[in-house]
């Protein structure tokens, strides 16, 4: 085989190098000593409970993590897109069906639910960098309650999750370009049959829930982070591009090359209209609007040196993107940006849309220092931005465009999180930078690190790390919201109307209806009703199992040896269970989940009579 | 159906009370106040590390969780039972095989390897009580390296796992009878044709893995706990049983009848004689010694009330067991029950297996309080009784068999873990409460609670909590052992003889052999080689990818969009990939594991050309 244009070896060493921490800051104020000694704050003591709840993906986990913030401590697991047989999630039927036969997802960006910008927590909504997916999370009961997808035309929506601001849509664009439609097509014609895509999905404001609503056809770059705007720009939407080159191999030397990229502006109010007036083609059963044809949707605004992040300030007003190659962050002015588009002030077009004009809409160019990824915000008007390659976070001003302090942080920060960062009003006081490397700060668990997430008090002039804990693989970014603002329920409802479900020990049966046996069953503890299920092999066998105990806490499981199933069965709940009993013999199924002082007693048979 | 015998209202009312904590402690002292003001020492600032290492099991996730201690942080999810795509775990084709098909596993007791009885740092030991199976964990790599089941003849095998003192045995014990050897037997068969069994599996003392060497077959009992002597009981082995009333239905009543159950004691070092003397039967290719037929190996000693734990003192002396509905520990001397068996001082038979005298071999009954269910140990004789419907945990000493001190937990504690508490020279200091419920103890999160582990430092006179973190379901024991004792590697050996592992660009190569199609690849900050993999559609696709970068914590993923594929690549580490390319068009693969400051560029292409 032919591999290509080979890689150019000096490159590699920069990269390693500065990977490697062996650089030294160039850029003012030098990093504050990092706060080893700092302890106040961050620890709550037994009995006292967290003052935030933290969102965090899980990245390739699939899963989110739920942190509670200064502790750091992971409360919960809530599984998304993958299996999780700590929960029963995949098992039963209901989560079965939602995953699609996919046992895993990336998941990337968490998104909280918004009501005029603020977040109302009510839902949680996740993208699925690997399999085309968008997941919403019911806060009432922190459990998956929708996956949407494989959504068609998109591939590796990394450039996601945001919300608009009133949760009107979820938005995500393609992080991969690849023919429309799913089809094939040679690289070769990576530039002409490739394409880009971004999905808008409409939120049932009651239920949650999501649907396709309309697809934007893009040009065949690589769509990498997005954020919606607020307040004056709260219908747009602002996602950054890199490898405008149109590389298809060695893209780390060869999506590097032009000086900018783009920031891709998006009026999603134009775009709604423009599906209303009819002005768009059917692709996979989705109706994609062409941004090239259609004027007043999509403008293209230079951004320097492979860009990554893109986050709107609290007001709506600056836009700032960060050039991943670049040590700085440039922002842009939104009324600035509208002006140039109504003035038509553009350098040009690319690929058939307007490139407005650098110099009119940029308002400034900040020197943070060295891998700028994402910037988070703070009340007053701060801003902090990590620092990938310094292995720092940098805190500046908005107007000012001057770097007020640095704090080292440990190591190669990604994304980080802010107190309410993303609404129109942030808290301040802790940000949390989610940092990629580890290394030495741990008790060493072999060649394979966890993350290290670092809590940074924010409240004073200079920032100061005050926290630590190691997280497994791979918070992305996170969403941080105080914790009044979410009120799950304790237990399901005792919903007699329910079908299926069994809350009195009369009701309980088993039923044969030719080879498919049927159990409505119920858990109480300290006994399963029915404990004895015999079926015949070969059977199908559907078992509904309700929880009819309603204390907190008293979650019940139902686990069958050998036959490869575990459910967890929630207070009030009521659980499907189907398999097909192709194995004879005698299998104990028993409560999995620790329930009462008695509950190893929690037990009974299934029985499965062999075939003569 | 018929439900058979229904339920006593008084008895679900009677532990309904008493689960609800709403119990008044009646055995003196009073527990002292919570810790909740209890701050200094626990504390881990930014920078510090932890002094110990807990292995806690993870109950029905299938996986173990590693938790620094005193920061009670969780450094890793090792994953062991459950497929885990944060660590590709199940995705590459060695670990897929090692899973065989399984998809979960109920995780319940750790046990470390030792050296004379004193933790040595080199293994980890788990059982699988779902799908009747052992694992061996590298602590060089912290990851699974051995899979061993299902193990035939036993089911649910609970009643494990613990190493004998020089790990030449990791033994497991069934928690449910079964026909023995898979068969099929109806339920009113239970007391003739129903079997308990210990299955022992020697280990390779150079690669730490296991084979099942030879099995007890023993009554139709649940077998639920257990426990390896030490030193002067070193030869020994101890399980609790419930059950011993052989009830099939309703075993929260029925399984409570009797006054007493039994502790039974097993001369493992006897066993392996008989095996040696070939006094076996195979059953299901297993050599299967009845003690019954042969004397010396197990016997009976009466334990009141529902045994659930047994612990064995760090001197070998005396043996501790709970009934957990009785408000006491039982107390053997070890020395008695020698002179007991010598002299053959047994009160009967149960089953063929003699009972030895109960009075003849007590030492003590110790009032801990209401639902004693594990004691751990400290030095200087001190022990640790947890209390599960009094959310307590009870100090008492040895010899003086009286409660000294007594601690409120949050609540219902299962297991506790002392530090090096399972040893010959347990370090005292340290004891984590394991809690079943957390209920109001955290930010809620919704009707399915985690669990609550609670620090508490045992080195006064007067016990304290002083953290305390939830975690996620379910861990039921935990190993706690110092740090310097672990010694992992951080990278994988460049290995330049390994098969199919390729080092340098010059190497990469695709090759096809009829419909199949192999890989030798290489990933390297930040591309793979190749970056485009070009098949038909229906090819088999094997890919061998190995990870160059041999620096700390530069870990690669491999995933492909759509292909349902994920897999981890370790510094040094070569994997192996295989699919058939089912799905024709255009599926890009990505770097899952944020590497470095162009990972985002880490990419490339599997083209699948889709038949005519």
């Amino acid at each position: 085989m032919k591999l290509g244009k080979w890689y150019v070896p000096v490159a590699l060493g920069v990269i390693l190098g500065l990977v490697a921490g062996s650089i030294v800051s160039y850029v003012s104020p030098a990093p504050t000593t990092e706060g080893e000694q700092a302890v106040s704050g961050a620890f709550v003591p037994p009995g006292k409970k967290d003052e935030y709840y933290m969102f965090a993906s899980g990245g390739h986990s699939g899963q989110v993590y739920v942190i509670g913030i200064p502790s750091m401590r992971r409360i919960r697991t809530i599984p998304v897109f993958s299996r999780d047989s700590a929960t029963g999630y995949g098992w039963d039927e209901e989560s079965k069906k939602m995953l699609g036969g996919y046992t895993w997802g990336d998941l990337h960006h968490p998104a909280l639910s918004e009501t005029d910008g603020e977040y109302d927590g009510r839902f949680l909504y996740v993208n699925d960098n690997a399999n085309n997916r968008a997941a919403m999370i019911d806060l009432k009961t922190f459990t998956t309650k929708q996956i949407l997808g494989p959504i068609p035309n998109i591939m590796g929506p990394h450039s996601a999750a945001f919300v608009t601001p009133n949760t009107e849509y979820f938005m995500m664009a393609t992080r991969f370009s690849v023919p429309m439609g799913g089809k094939y097509a040679p690289l070769d014609k990576y530039s002409k049959e490739y394409h880009g895509a971004l999905s808008a999905q409409k939120i049932d404001q009651k239920t949650g829930k999501m649907k396709v609503a309309w697809q934007l056809k893009l040009p065949p770059w690589n769509y990498d982070l997005s954020d919606a705007g607020k307040k004056i720009s709260g219908d747009w939407a602002f996602f950054t591009t890199y490898n405008t080159e149109e590389a298809t191999e060695l893209l780390e030397i060869n999506a590097s090359a032009n000086e900018t990229d783009y920031l891709v502006a998006i009026n999603w109010k134009k775009a709604e209209q423009a599906v209303k007036d009819k002005k768009f083609e059917v692709i996979n059963g989705v109706k994609v609007v062409d941004p090239t044809k259609v004027k007043g949707i999509a403008y293209l605004i230079p951004l320097p040196k492979s860009p990554h992040g893109v986050d709107v300030s609290p007001d709506g007003r600056w836009i700032v993107g960060s050039g991943k190659l670049d040590p700085t962050v440039t922002v842009y002015d939104f009324k600035k940006f509208i002006k140039a588009i109504e003035k038509e002030d553009f350098s040009g077009t690319k690929k058939g849309l307007p490139v407005v004009n650098f110099e009119s809409v940029k308002e400034a160019t900040v020197k943070v220092g060295l891998g700028p990824l994402h910037t988070q915000f703070g009340p007053d008007g701060y801003a902090y931005t990590t620092l990938f390659v310094e292995s720092a976070v940098a805190k500046w001003k908005l107007g000012e465009w001057k770097v007020l302090d640095k704090v080292t942080v440990h190591y190669s920060p990604g994304h980080s999180s802010a107190a309410e960062g993303d609404t129109v009003s942030p808290d301040g006081k802790y940000l949390v930078a989610l940092n990629k490397l580890s290394k030495d700060r741990h008790l060493s668990v072999g060649p394979s690190h966890p993350e290290n997430m670092q809590l940074i008090d924010i409240s004073g002039d200079k920032m100061k790390v005050i926290n630590e804990a190691p997280i497994d693989p791979e918070p992305h970014y996170a969403q941080m919201v105080k914790a009044d603002k979410i009120k799950p329920i304790l237990k399901y409802e005792k919903d007699e109307k329910r079908p299926h479900s069994v809350w009195k020990k009369e009701d309980v049966r088993i039923e044969r209806e030719g080879n498919h046996v049927t159990v409505h069953g119920l858990a109480v503890r300290t006994r399963f009703y029915p404990d004895k299920i015999e079926v015949n092999e070969g059977d199908k066998v559907t078992i509904y199992l309700t929880n009819i105990d309603l204390d907190q806490d008293i979650t019940h499981g139902f686990a069958i040896n050998l036959y490869d199933i575990d459910v967890e069965v929630q207070p009030g709940e009521t659980k499907k269970i189907e398999f097909v009993a192709d194995k004879p013999g005698v299998y104990p199924f028993y409560c999995s989940n620790f329930c009462s002082a008695l509950h190893q007693e929690m037990q009974g048979y299934l029985l499965v009579k062999p075939k003569k």
